[in-house]
């Protein structure tokens, strides 16, 4: 990763201290450069895989970007001009009229993390030379336009320029993979792999649910009536996920709550999911026991396995039901892991290859729960700060209250997480940057040797990361 | 506000690291002078109606601050001694003798925010040119005292020295506002104003409850019997504070909870409060209806709804009966910001011209729940720091975990939510330079400019206060 | 205390900042050779009884210390190569294959506490000349296997050299104390005392529960299948214990639930708890009932009581089946102090004399709940930071959430908790660096003077401990 730093401070995020902010300027020149690991996120496979130009600034800078605009509609900048899709497929703002808005309330992101990714990408990676203003809205959205348009600025072409080692892509447990298949055929598999997140047909409360049952018993040709034939379907679809490069599973769930139940409790449940007729509890419970399946599948074929535990999604009933999901709406709640992993790791805690990586919106866990577990389950290592918390301060939290109690070899490195492929290196930087500064303050008070503190900042920002997900 | 440092430093509460402390010197100059705008608090509407002169050092600055006499009980000083007052009107002591006992532990309050405050309210305020001790108790005291026989100590002197714009008091809904009226006569409405806080009205746990059911029916010649009959009430109510410049309203509830309840449900709700029958947990859902149906007054008349939630009132019981609420032992507890709020935000989450300020008493709701929501939700601001957190580590930790996913712009300013009129400035002095503190070290870590460093501390000194209560 | 600083830099943990740095270094002067007060630990008391040399560097110092053997585990190391006994007697390493194991991975200990505490002991301590490495690792098991031959490595000679005035051992209620009857044959007691610890007869999920229960009724000569005889034996062990210096109790409870039933329900639940038929939730209401009765004999006999709550123990439970409790797989749960103690402080928060010490294991109470109840009753202090939380970080969390709430006189000061002998200087001193430090800062902020930096730097330091186990 080497994009530079466009008109943005060379020393930003690092400690106000001189002496500090030296050794923190020292080990970040030590990690600017190392590849970027992004093996969990939400770009596009079809961008790499089509490899076709970017159509124009607000449709890749603002629309998909639910941090920027949840914000703006926080302070009642209409979703409809910003260009946020309706369900009805009424109009909404396209183009230049978006970007006009963005520009004029951009002042809003001072002091969050949206203005540190967006100044970084408009500069370093877009080359505009001042930060978005009302003036210069329009004239920068001709410059971005015309660098879009350029080859040097495709997929490709920008997955090379940002030093992405390897980039995963999420899919679903139904998808068929036809841009990692055409990837494939074009010996990308690698620089970009796929991971399989099976929650459309392990939740019953995903919309849909009942049918991707039954799709996943035609793609898989296995009995999804039965349990045991269920989880095969399971098995095929990862091993089918593997051949595109899938190291890894994640799960997005409401609770961390896992279940071990009889096989004929399982096979009641089933039917109950298949009829549509489970009753209140039984949907997390359904869930809790398909999350120990996966931890068993995974065991049985090394895949890691991501839990995304605590949003509490879609908060805003109106919101969802003119647009749909991911707008902004998902909030955090307090996450009980030691209780709720308790099933999963009665039963496979000790299963020799298991690893599972915990990421939680419950910042209250990472020293009472998450850093005791991971110090001391050979199977669980910490994610990094995930969503809200991926930012200066969060990163903050997340290494005061983690490192003691669990050991720089328990967290697993960095996950940008990003449906926003220019942020990429924004994010990796912000977070290599808190790391530097963070072992900076622990040299600069003799708490470890600057040697200790640029093998950590090392592994942190790149081999932790390639060790966490086998890669 | 510019009432000077007395004894205290000038650069008391900026950052050690000499850069950040210039860069905090800087960003607080330019806000040190500006109005202080009180829209929360405790004061007496007496003092400023009747504009009579304080009695003494005492019944002024200890009797009525239960900071000071709960840290006091805490290490054995008995309450009697400290002029607390009893309900069995036993005597309790007075004067010099408490202000002695006060002098003789003031140094318990080393570390603690009260110390600041009391230190600038003696010597920027009143003119002490030591901290108290043991020994310059009595002369102390009579210094005070000499100063309070001024008039430039009288409370509407104060008022304009302390450079108040508007400051608001707190009534209940049975209230007939006789201070406000004087004031309305006088002209000193808007530099002083009411704020409706029904609690009374529509917690059912709260002492008088049918009585002030009863009263509240009078008052207002509406049938509170009847359920829209009771919103009607509160409808007037509201409408007669509005006289008197209230733009607020505010609720002192135990817990965040909500509720959307049918007609019938909410009727017979009302019977069975008004026959004292509510059955446990009724209580609570009145309560949570009621905060509905005040979001729904809100967003009809704009009225501003203040929520400050969380605190279990009351915990020692034998203090409760010997001496009344508001003695110290109300305890935070845990507060469910996501769930509670659910059924009111279904209902009036998306009413235009709604705004809800949120006040917690659990830090961890800040980061996790309160900052995600008001950057989503239109109508849902933070308020600042309450009670045991308005204090330097408190507003610090709240700056941290608010600022980057709330953004600066869905903070409500400062409230000093105090019943000691002279600690007035002090507080706003603490977090105008916590707040200067915070963006310097922002600004030295080159997160934001400086120049925007500077419009983020005149906001939160100034400008969102008066924007959040539609000053 | 006084032994050196070994090969660890004199300025470790200090704030970075020149001007807080040296403010930090001359409060640490004029505490750093204050006696050490241990009022509650883990330390064998056979060890100050016999006085026999120890055994070797790794029984010493790897075997005991579930922090260092957790870690290892936690990246696969086998807990058999760590030394850590089995409980179906099958060998496991011993002394120099355990020392090479752990050498090995010894810098996995880099940023946690633990590398503090091992640098400290094997440098200050024990003369080794640099940090443990895979290639030192053999010179420095000879070296310090050498160094614990010699008298000067006994342990009362450490116990001395240390500077320890007073250390606390913990034993069960059916202990008969024959270390410490040996220990007041030579007037050891006082420099070591015990301390009261009745888990095994108080709480019904205890191993062998019943059976103690019998056991204490035959050491008491109480009837112990009366609810009375039953607080009467107790009665008669606190005072036994007394003799041998016992100044205060200690309760390790998974919550911190207390209950106050009327006479007949307590009878019945022993009545239960001897025929073993408690059902589900009476063990927890039996535990809540005991601390009350305990807080009872606490006003009567004036023994400090310490509650530690909130560690789910032995959360691996196939580690537990196969090495017992202990073993670094106890995590820590949220905890409710505010509800949990509400029963005890109804019935004997205002009791004259009563002291009861808080040790938590969430942070979340520590502004939450612990300060603002410490703040309040007499009765309460809180314990500093437990466990995990007794690290660098942890200390500067608890101070930061703690003082400005409760104040300095309503900390008990610091227990080091350890069965680890050697790391007692190591643990004590990083505590006094972190409390000069966070003081430092305060007054580089100008918010405490010099001079009352250094009085709570001293209190904190010796002071307070000693007040609060009213040694």
């Amino acid at each position: 990763m080497d994009v530079g730093n466009g008109f943005l401070h060379p020393d930003r995020l690092f400690p106000a201290d001189p002496a500090t902010r030296s050794i923190a300027r020292e080990l970040y020149e030590s990690v600017s450069a190392l590849p970027i690991v992004s093996p969990h996120g939400h770009t596009e496979p079809a961008w790499f895989a089509d490899d076709r130009p970017f159509e124009d600034a607000a449709s890749l800078l603002v629309i998909p970007d639910h941090y920027l605009f949840r914000m703006l509609h926080s302070v009642g900048v209409k979703l409809d001009d910003l260009g946020v899709p309706r369900l009805d497929g009424k109009p909404v703002s396209s183009g230049r009229a978006i970007w006009r808005t963005f520009a004029a309330h951009y002042h809003l992101f001072r002091g969050t993390p949206s203005s540190l990714w967006v100044d970084h990408a408009m500069s370093a990676v877009l080359g505009c030379e001042e930060p978005l203003t009302p003036e210069n809205a329009d004239a920068l959205y001709d410059h971005i336009n015309a660098q879009l348009a350029l080859p040097e600025f495709r997929p490709r072409a920008l997955h090379k320029r940002f030093g992405i080692e390897t980039i995963a892509t999420t899919e679903g447990a139904l998808d068929q993979l036809p841009h990692h298949r055409k990837m494939a055929e074009d010996g990308w598999i690698g620089r970009v792999r796929t991971t399989y997140r099976p929650d459309g047909v392990t939740d019953p409360d995903a919309v849909g649910f009942r049918e991707n049952l039954v799709k996943l018993g035609e793609l898989t040709g296995c009995d999804v009536a039965s349990w045991d034939g269920l989880i095969d379907a399971h098995r095929k679809r990862r091993a089918y996920f593997r051949q595109f490069g899938a190291t890894a599973t994640d799960h997005g769930v409401p609770t961390a709550f896992t279940a071990d139940l009889p096989h004929s409790d399982k096979q009641r449940l089933l039917d109950r999911a298949h009829r549509g007729t489970l009753e209140a509890g039984e949907a997390e419970l359904f869930r809790g026991q398909m999350l120990t399946e996966m931890a068993g599948l995974s065991a049985e074929d090394g895949m890691v396995m991501q839990i995304h535990a605590g949003s509490r999604r879609n908060t805003d009933r109106e919101l969802f039901q003119t647009r749909g999901p991911n707008m902004g709406a998902d909030i955090p709640t307090p996450t009980d892991w030691v209780g709720g992993l308790s099933a999963l790791l009665a039963k496979y805690g000790h299963a020799p290859g298991l690893r599972v990586l915990l990421f939680t919106l419950d910042e209250t866990t990472y020293a009472r729960e998450l850093a005791p577990m991971a110090g001391h389950w050979p199977c669980l290592m910490i994610g990094p700060p995930w969503w809200f918390h991926d930012s200066p301060a969060g990163i903050r939290r997340y290494l005061d209250q983690v490192v003691e109690t669990a050991g720089f070899a328990n967290m697993a490195g960095f996950n940008d997480d990003t449906r926003a492929l220019l942020s990429i290196p924004a994010r990796h930087d912000v977070w290599r940057r808190e790391v530097c500064g963070f072992l900076a303050t622990l040299a600069a008070e003799h708490r470890i040797s600057r040697k200790d503190a640029a093998i950590a900042a090392a592994d942190l920002s790149y081999g932790n990361a390639k060790k966490a997900y086998k890669l």
